[in-house]
C-alpha cells in the first residue's frame, strides 16, 4: 500500500518486513528472496575480529536495494554491544544499529538491565537505536525513554521457529508504546507474521524462517505476503470473537449470502 | 501463482479464497470486496421460499465473475436440503452445490449422519457435492467416500470469528484426505486463514470475517494475502520448531547476517 | 465431596474419575494406582477371541473394589460391537458397556454414524450404554436422545497424552447435555484433568496417562487431586478472566493483603 | 507428601500454595479459606502510611497459623520499597519480604531494574527476599545472583485470571534456576495452578483466584487439591506428547484393559 507508509526516525519506508541475511544457502538465493519478500529493511552482523577481512560483495550487492541495518548480534556487555555499533558506523557509513546484547549463549535471551544501558550511550553518541529486547511494557517503555526509535520484542527465543509465545504481551506493548514496535525473532511460518502485524505491530523482523526454510525463496514471498495481509486485517477492524454461532444468512431471500 | 492451480472436480482455480455474499453493507462493497480479494469462487444461499423473488441483480453481476456456488444454508432435513440443491440447480444452472445441513440453530453444528446420508443422494443425482461438516477425520474420509468433490469442515462455528479450534484434526483431515480439504467457518482474521493454508487445507471458504469487519474491501485484501502467503508457507517447507534458541549468525564474520 | 455425589443411570459415585486397565508393568501397580487415585469405576477390555482364557485373577480382585465397566475396545463394525457388549455382559454379569467404534486403526477415531445404530441397539437390548465419541455436540445429544446412559466425548486421540484440544467444544457440550459427561481420551497430565472438570465434565477416564507414566501410582494420586481439585474450581466459580491488570490489595492499611 | 519438603532460606515447608489475604468478603472466610486450601505461607501487604493503624486482629489470628511473608505491594520505587520492608521486618518480626517493585500502575507489572537494585539493598540488609518479577529467564538468574531466596516470575498480570500467558518461560527458568521459583499472578482457577507444578515450579502463590471466587472456601480446597495434584503429576513423570494414537489395549485377552 503506498498509502501506508511507516516512519522510523524519520524515514520512510513502505514494506514492514525487516529480512536477515544469515544462514542462506548462497548469496543469490538471499538476494531472490529478498525481491521475493518485497523487504527494504537488511540487517547485517557486525564482527569486530573480522572488520579487515570480506563480504564486501554483499555489501556492494546491497547498496541501493536495501536500507542497511547493523547488528550487534553475539556481544554479551555494555562495552562489547557500543563498540560493535561504532565499528558498524564507521565500516557501513550509518548511523542506525539494531542493538543485541545478550544474557547467555543458551537461551540468546536479552540481558535488559545491560541492554538499557548500552542504548542510553549510543543514543548519547548519537545512534538511531533499535533494540532486540524482551516482551516486557516495562521494559519497552524504558527504551523509548532513554531515546530509541524503536523497539523489538520477541516474539520466541531466537531461532526456534515458536512463534509468538505470548501474544497478550505484544499487544500490550503496541497498545502503550510511543515508538514503532518492531516484532523479532521467533518467527516460524507466515501465519506468524500476520498475527505479529495483527497484534499492532509495525513491521516484524525475521531471518531463519527464510534462510532454513526448505524453499527459501517461496518463503520469502509467504512473508511478504503474510506481512501485507496482517497489517491490512489490522487496519480492516477485524470482527469480534463470539461465543456464539451467529447465521451468515439468517433470513434472506434467492440470494442472501 | 500461475502454475498453483487448484482443482475440484476436473475444474481449475489460481485463487484458493472462497467468499460469502451474506450480510455485506451493499452490492457495491460486496463487489469491491470481491475483486479486493482475488477470489474465484462466490457462495449463495437458496431459500425455496424465495424462488419468485427478486436479488437477480446480484445474479447478473456475478455472471463471468465468479464461479457460482449455491449453498443450502439453514436447511435441517436430508429432504430439504436435497429439494434446496435441486432449485438450485434450475435456478442457477448449476450442478455444484456446497451442502450445509445443520443440527440445530443455536449452534449451526452440521449434522454430520444427515449430512452423509444427504451428500450420497445428491451425488448419486448428479451434483457435485462440497459438504460443509465437522473437522471429524472419519466423516471427512466417509463423505469422500460417498463421492463428495472435496470436504468443509469447520474451523469454528460459523459466524464466531474464533479462528481453527483444533488445529490438530484439520492437519490429520488433510493429510488422510482424498478430495480437496476447504476450510469452512470460523475464520475470524488474515492469520487464521493463512493458518488453514499451513495445515494443508487446498482452500478457505470465509464471508462474515470480511463481510462484518469494518472496513470489507480492506480485509477482502487481507484475506486474499494471507491465503497465498499460507500457500506459499506451506510449500516453502517450514522450519521445524526447536525448543532451544540458535543464533542465526553464530560464527559469521564482517558480513554474517 | 461425600455431598458431591455422581450418578449415571441411577447409581451413585463420589469420585469421579474412571481408571483404565491396560498397559500396566504388573497387576500390583495396577491395584496400588487404584488405591492411589480413589477411582470407583474401571473399564476393562472384552475380547471374544480369547473369552475361554484367563485373567479371572484380576476380575476377582476387582470384585468388590470397583465397579466394571466392559468396553468394546477394538471393535470396528456394528456388529462387531453389539457382539462383544453381549458377550461382556454374559462374561461380567453387568449391563454396562462402554462402547468403542473406531473409524479406523490408525486415528482409533470414533465411527459416529455406527456408533448410533450400534448404541440404539444396544439400548433397547437393556444395556446401560457410555459410548466413546467424538467432541461433536449434535452427536452427543443424538446419543442422548437414543437414550445412552452418558457420553464420552474425547479430549485428543487415544493413547497421544495431548490434552483437551478443543475445549470450546466440551464447554459446549457440557453445557448442553441432557446425560453426565465424561471426557474419555487424550488426557496426558494433571492439568487436563483438572481443565476437563472445569469445562464441566461430570467425570474424566483415563488409562495411559497413568499407566506409562514413570510412576504410575503417584500420577494416580496426581490424577484424583487433579479432578477433585477441578470440580471444586467448578463448582466455587471462578473468577472471570480480564484483560487489565487490578491490584489485589490497592487501598488497604497494615494487613491489607 | 509429608517426604516433599520445600525448602526456602533454609526454612522447609510441606504446602507449596502460598495465599494471599486482599479482597476476602470477611476475615472469617479468609481463614476458612486458609485451612481448606493447606497453605502454610500468608502473604500481607504493608503500608507505612497505616502503621499507626489496626488490623492486628488478623495478624493475631495468624500468629502460628501461617508463616507470614510481608510484601511492598504497591511500591514503585526502589527507596519506597526498601523502606517498606523495614517497616515490615520492625512490624512483623520477621526478615522475609515479598519484594514488589511496579513499572506502572495500569499493568502492575515489575520493572525489573529497579526490583534487581532493591533486591541487592535488600539482601544486603540482611533480608531473606522473594521478588516477585517477569518471566525473563536472564532476569530471574540476575536475582538468584545478588541473592534472592527464591524467585517469583509472573504467569499473567496481577488480578488478571489469565493462567500462564507463556509456560515456554517459565520451563525454562524452572530448569535453569538455582534458587526455587515460585510462581506469582494470573493464576484463575485450578488447572492454571496444577500446570505451574507441573512446569517445574516448587510453588504457588495467589490471592484473586480465591478471594474473589464466587465460593472462596471451596476454591481454596481447589487450589490446594490443584498444587498437590500438579507436584504429583510432576514427579511421576508425564507420558510424551504423540502426534499420533496408540492403542491403550491392542492385543490383549478377556482383561487386557
Amino acid at each position: 500500500m503506498a498509502d501506508d507508509l511507516f516512519h522510523i526516525a524519520g524515514k520512510a519506508f513502505s514494506s514492514r518486513l525487516f529480512l536477515g541475511t544469515a544462514g542462506y544457502p548462497n548469496q543469490q538465493v538471499f538476494l531472490d528472496s529478498l525481491t521475493a519478500s518485497g523487504a527494504e529493511v537488511v540487517t547485517v552482523s557486525i564482527r569486530r575480529v573480522d572488520m579487515a577481512g570480506g563480504a564486501e560483495g554483499l555489501l556492494d550487492l546491497l547498496q541501493g536495494r536495501a536500507w542497511l541495518l547493523p547488528n550487534t548480534a553475539g556481544c554479551a556487555t555494555v562495552k562489547d554491544a557500543v563498540l560493535t555499533a561504532q565499528l558498524a558506523r564507521e565500516a557501513l557509513d550509518t548511523s542506525w544499529i539494531k542493538l543485541e546484547l545478550i544474557g547467555d549463549r543458551e537461551t540468546l535471551y536479552p540481558d535488559v538491565e545491560q541492554l538499557v544501558t548500552a542504548a542510553a550511550q549510543l543514543v548519547d553518541d548519537g545512534f538511531t537505536v533499535l533494540p532486540y529486547c524482551t516482551d516486557d511494557p516495562i521494559v519497552c517503555r524504558r527504551l523509548a525513554d532513554v531515546g530509541c526509535a524503536a523497539v523489538m520484542p520477541l516474539g520466541a527465543p531466537i531461532g526456534t521457529g515458536l512463534g509468538i509465545l505470548n501474544p497478550y504481551n505484544i499487544e500490550t506493548i503496541c497498545a502503550r508504546s510511543t515508538v514503532p514496535v518492531i516484532l523479532d525473532a521467533g518467527i516460524g511460518t507466515a501465519s506468524d507474521a500476520a498475527l505479529a502485524m495483527e497484534l499492532g505491530c509495525d513491521a516484524v523482523l525475521l531471518n531463519t524462517a527464510v534462510s532454513k526454510s526448505t524453499d527459501p525463496v517461496r518463503m520469502a514471498g509467504a512473508m511478504g505476503h503474510a506481512v501485507a495481509g496482517g497489517r491490512l486485517a489490522r487496519l480492516a477492524g477485524r470482527i469480534p470473537k463470539r461465543l456464539r454461532a451467529e447465521a451468515s444468512s439468517p433470513e434472506l431471500g434467492l440470494i442472501g449470502g
